[in-house]
């Protein structure tokens, strides 16, 4: 791996930001310095036992003043608080960079702290599993994953943060804001809102019941029950940051599943045979894609 | 694995019925009689070639005629055409059982043409992959997954079909047809319903929208795919016979997604926190039971 940034810096130890630090230690350990922090002191001890950062600092001023980049991966509603701590101990010309599921929200958050010596671009890896923590990370997670640059234009630091990224293992893309947030919330933030409800209408069911649904969990159920034990924190802000994609999407799947239950009611199998025939395709892309 | 019937009939030669034939051939495979049959002359030429079943039946009557135990791992809207065809030709003391996703309807379907020499007995293995046909089989299949009896008592007869389940790999239950109907809609056929409508809802954005939803399909939407590429003429029959639990369980969905829609639209942060805090113990109950 060319080292990009002989300085980076995470804040946030969680999946994301351990991950991170996996994959550069697994990579190029003895040539940069890895700066960490995370503002619980039981994560910053993890990862301190782990080793797998150069410097788990104590405060945060102390763990961004030397690097030439800024991870920022935490909840997208604690970017502007964030920002706002940073802002005033940055280093000329350094780079910060979230790896937030909402764009719009994050922009809107982080951009207003960022000096005029510094660079501020957003960027976010399709990478993740149900696990959260820093004990839930590891080295291989972004490898042949997207990792989305949001960018209207190409810079000298886009490139630089491509290098970085691709490093790491990811495929990397520049995207929009707006197009990068209604792509998440039809391929991420629904799936994980309707996998939420799910469970939780199943959890409602009288004990006998739900005792069985845990007991008989099929295929379908027990993928949404994986969804849906995704970190709470980090979903809610989601959902907060990203509400107008989020109920755009929301409401043409009310009307699908609508006609749907429909036909079920009418017992029209000629309209269920057709609809579900058409979605097979979409798999087969996603197989062909390699993403599956 | 102890012989219970000496010769076995399946009827329907996809993903469960060639699954059946695989184990029955890794693991007695000269001991028993297996004959087999499918209204596809393609899928019969299929089975014939992978030499699973000892006999590949070219007429339905002769398939069964001779059989201790027959085997319905037909679509459930199949089984009262393929009992009319079979009710005739029953050796005096045969068990036929079927494999259907929905029970009361199968029951209503089957019973009627089920001669008193004869013993009908519903059953339903809770396994599966999103892969149908003759190809899709395989001998593990079953291993560790339930296999539901549907019936109201203990018998002979249920004892013996227990036991050749449980020599499949499977651990068996008995469970009245109510309740398995209400169980599999939760965790079965409305996720599964879901997914077909997130996925078909994706597939008409405009073209460029699609073909990125589809290059950066993330964790969640992915799962659903795989889910809605199932065989749509299996899934439509079975919403069509399952129609009644199907649709309570979608009232009760839809009331929850309407709250969350709700707490999105008015960014109630505490209510979507704890609604997605309460789905995480589902999914650590369902490890704890080992069926993630």
């Amino acid at each position: 791996m060319k080292i990009i940034f002989e300085k980076i810096s995470v804040i946030g130890l969680g999946l994301i930001g351990t991950s991170i630090l996996h994959a550069l230690k697994n990579k190029v350990e003895k040539k940069i310095t890895t700066y960490a922090y995370d503002i619980n002191p039981q994560h910053r001890s993890i990862v301190r036992d782990m080793n797998i950062a150069t410097i788990v600092s104590e405060d945060i001023e102390h763990a961004v003043k030397n690097a030439d980049l800024i991870i920022l991966s935490i909840p997208v509603g604690s970017m502007k608080k964030v920002a706002g701590q940073i802002s005033k101990h940055l280093k000329k010309g350094a780079i910060v960079t979230d790896t937030g599921s909402t764009k719009l929200s994050v922009i809107n958050d982080i951009k207003p702290f960022i000096p005029k010596k510094n660079y501020f671009i957003p960027s976010h890896p399709l990478a993740g599993t149900e696990y959260s923590g820093p004990k839930s990370g590891f080295g291989s997670l972004f490898e042949n994953r997207y990792w989305l640059i949001v960018s209207n234009y190409e810079s000298e630091e886009t490139k630089k943060l491509d290098s970085f990224f691709s490093g790491l293992g990811s495929i990397v893309e520049i995207v929009n804001v707006q197009y990068h947030d209604r792509i998440l919330a039809i391929t991420s933030h629904l799936p994980h809102l309707i996998a939420f409800t799910i469970v939780g209408t199943a959890s409602d069911f009288e004990v006998d019941l739900k005792n069985d649904v845990i007991k008989f969990s099929a295929s379908g159920f027990r993928d949404f029950t994986r969804l849906a034990s995704s970190d709470p924190i980090m979903w809610r802000d989601i959902f907060l940051n990203n509400a107008d994609a989020v109920l755009e999407m929301l409401q043409r799947f009310n009307e699908d599943l609508s006609d749907l239950q429909k036909a079920i009611r009418k017992k029209d199998g000629k309209k269920l045979h057709s609809f579900f025939s058409r979605t097979r395709n979409i798999r087969k892309k996603i197989i062909e894609a390699g993403q599956s």
